[in-house]
């Protein structure tokens, strides 16, 4: 059984007077928490606030950059060469960085959002520009879905590379997500997603909806921050794993 | 008679699908390049495209941020509280730092672009806003206009700080700006311009529109890179420096 | 005591993934909608959202444009001449109305938003753009503060003005609202709200902070739905004043 | 040979600062003018001006909508459906036409722009959602590519529509426009340009690179007035076919 486990989850996606999520509750829970960097989601407001109230509970702190399309949330393609990738992503970590340098905060990784994330788990040219632009800033990991193009990628290129796995989403066999429109997709029962996680911990194995549990590397636990009962989720998976003795601890040190 | 002194624009003003002012000519022209940050201008392939054509020619870089006000151009004043100001000066020099960490440049100094400028010019607590956010960010010299409450606070709080005079504006007395809806405000003839420059550099002092010429410091000249002409004015103001005598440097080195 | 009075309230400012305030429950209890139309908040999906189920209730329809400000949600004054002002309002009405046609919905009145309605309030210049947009347009009513520069200026424009008073903010003996930052500026206890419109009815005397109540005209209440407790505040007085035998009625027809 | 023809641009392309094309010598060319409606280009103040200037010259107005992506200049494709775009592109013509009633100006059609017109070309969903906005509107013509599916959809729909073809393309014997990507794809010469439209106009065949030349219907001629040596080129046209006796005319009345 793994002794401990990081918990992220996606904050700092409110923007202006429109609130997403319940940021305060979600950093009481986990130990890694992606910022949102203008782009999809957030503004030099909601950047500070965030960074600064991560930085106070010893949260670890990862830029979460997206297609700068707030109207989709960064959940739609936007169509974008590669080195237009790189500049982009380059530009929120730098913007994130910007901010928290204000806030006295630091920023640990990179974990991509949404389609841009999609895209660079499955297409190695945006994958490398995206390995890029995290390497040239430098000092940044890089968190990535487990199993996808962009951890081999950023890897390959000499990034520090960890590993994360969903909550509350399921697994085909290929290692991918089920789709959203596919039945199995979303976990909603708190009580099922920290039994998987556990069974999980304990075996490396992770249950899929069409075949025999595969073997995945995880240093981390995405928890979702920005739906309903999502407070609720993260409450339930961090409770059960700390009463089986998993300790929730970032990814990146400093470790107590 | 001043033996060197810096040239700086205003450039990266470009934005998307459109194009303001000749960056290229004017690149070949100043010491120093102010790159706007995606606020009142350019965005992540303006910025890299700029960064990237700068190093290139060996021109110093600053990030030129301005309130975020694309329609206005940054010359509007948007109502924000100085803690405000410092957050939204501090997300866009991250954002060109991040970008010139892609482009293998760096950027080296700050100045303060259009209403904000202004603002900072005159106002203790928004000078204070983002002489705190340049100062937190570290590594960042200040370029102020010559005699303005920004140059006071900013060198109050211990950056490097470094003033400059614009080659086609009229002074008052008082050491602002003629506003330009007045008389003497705009020096359109760029031999007038040179002219009074030499005069200035060899004096210290500057001719006003209302009384005797008054002493102003300067280590940078700016020239303006986005009217009609501004390549011709600047042209001949590089031209009749060098002639006289003076080697037009970045006021931030490595110098030759 | 007045046999029908409006209820209105600002509704459609939700923004792409962000939701603010609780349309639905809010479009069950106000008489007359004022739909955001893209400036400070709402965009074409959440126009046509607004706009189907307020045409669905019955609910009358209003404009209610604002400064193009999303960060500020239109609350902040954006330095702009009057003509530019009227260009911006004429813009935001005719989206508005070009997604109410879509919708099989038809836009009835103009409602200003935020800092632009209090500029307007008091501003002749700012009230007389307004106006004219408005009435270039044609075919829409305006619904303005009670007591305001607005209202007389449209009125002087030929036309047809309704005023407002405010369920939940207190008014000085001007006939101006209470500052925000003032005590007695917002009344919270929904009982309270409730008691003073109804001795407002029946009166048309207004209880005011400073003084002896004043006489204020109004056709229309507007409730707030975009804070804590707005459905509640709005459910309380609309089940008040129709104990009381005061119909809630759009101030724009058609009438049951 | 044809007795009269429509010449047509897109402009109203500018937006804020930042200029694109020259707007005035082209409506001093044309006789229908596509104006931008502030999603690809384009803001309330560049609406006014154009529009007013449109009307002054009795240039026919058409509302120019497109993607909502000014980094794009609306050239990309962004994911939506085709409700979505229907309320775009209603909320868009919506926009234009409340500017243009302050300007006392009349919007008489409809010209998709970029990639939204490239997509309704071909996607049927598209093409019926773009002229389902249309219609709902009421009162306007569709000015369409000619041989495309929006041309078909639109008729089909009972919307009056009116062609056009390419000044400056070269033609597939399929009835598209050869790739920007491929030889053959831009005539640049405006000599050669006139001379393949006198033919045109002459025998109804446009000559393509691929073939013999194929039988197209147009009403009108698209110049492009935002690239170098567009006033050139629109101006050569204009020129040669009033020269060859065909009246450049719009294709919506009132005619002289």
């Amino acid at each position: 059984m793994a002794q401990e486990i990081d918990l992220n989850a996606d904050l700092g996606e409110s923007f202006g007077p429109w609130t997403m999520g319940e940021d305060g509750a979600m950093l009481d829970l986990v130990s890694s928490a992606n910022i949102a960097c203008g782009g999809h989601a957030g503004d030099p407001e909601v950047m500070f606030r965030t960074l600064s109230e991560a930085a106070r509970r010893g949260v670890v702190i990862g830029a979460h950059p997206g297609y700068a399309d707030r109207e989709g949330f960064g959940r739609r393609i936007i169509p974008m060469t590669p080195p237009e990738i790189a500049r982009l992503v380059a530009a929120q970590i730098g913007a994130l960085q910007g901010v928290a340098a204000l806030a006295g905060a630091q920023v640990g990784y990179v974990k991509l959002h949404g389609a841009l994330a999609n895209l660079a788990a499955a297409d190695t040219a945006v994958a490398e520009a995206c390995a890029k632009a995290i390497g040239r800033i430098g000092g940044l990991a890089v968190l990535a879905i487990s199993g996808t193009t962009l951890e081999t990628v950023a890897r390959a290129q000499g990034l520090a590379v960890h590993s994360e796995i969903f909550a509350d989403r399921g697994y085909l066999s290929s290692g991918q997500l089920v789709p959203r429109n596919q039945a199995g997709a979303m976990i909603h029962d708190p009580d099922e997603a920290a039994v998987r996680l556990l069974a999980f911990l304990e075996t490396g194995l992770m249950p899929v909806v069409d075949g025999a549990p595969i073997p995945l590397q995880a240093q981390s636990i995405c928890v979702h921050g920005d739906s309903a009962g999502a407070v609720a989720m993260a409450a339930m998976i961090r409770q059960k794993l700390e009463a089986a003795g998993v300790a929730i601890r970032p990814f990146l040190g400093p470790k107590p």
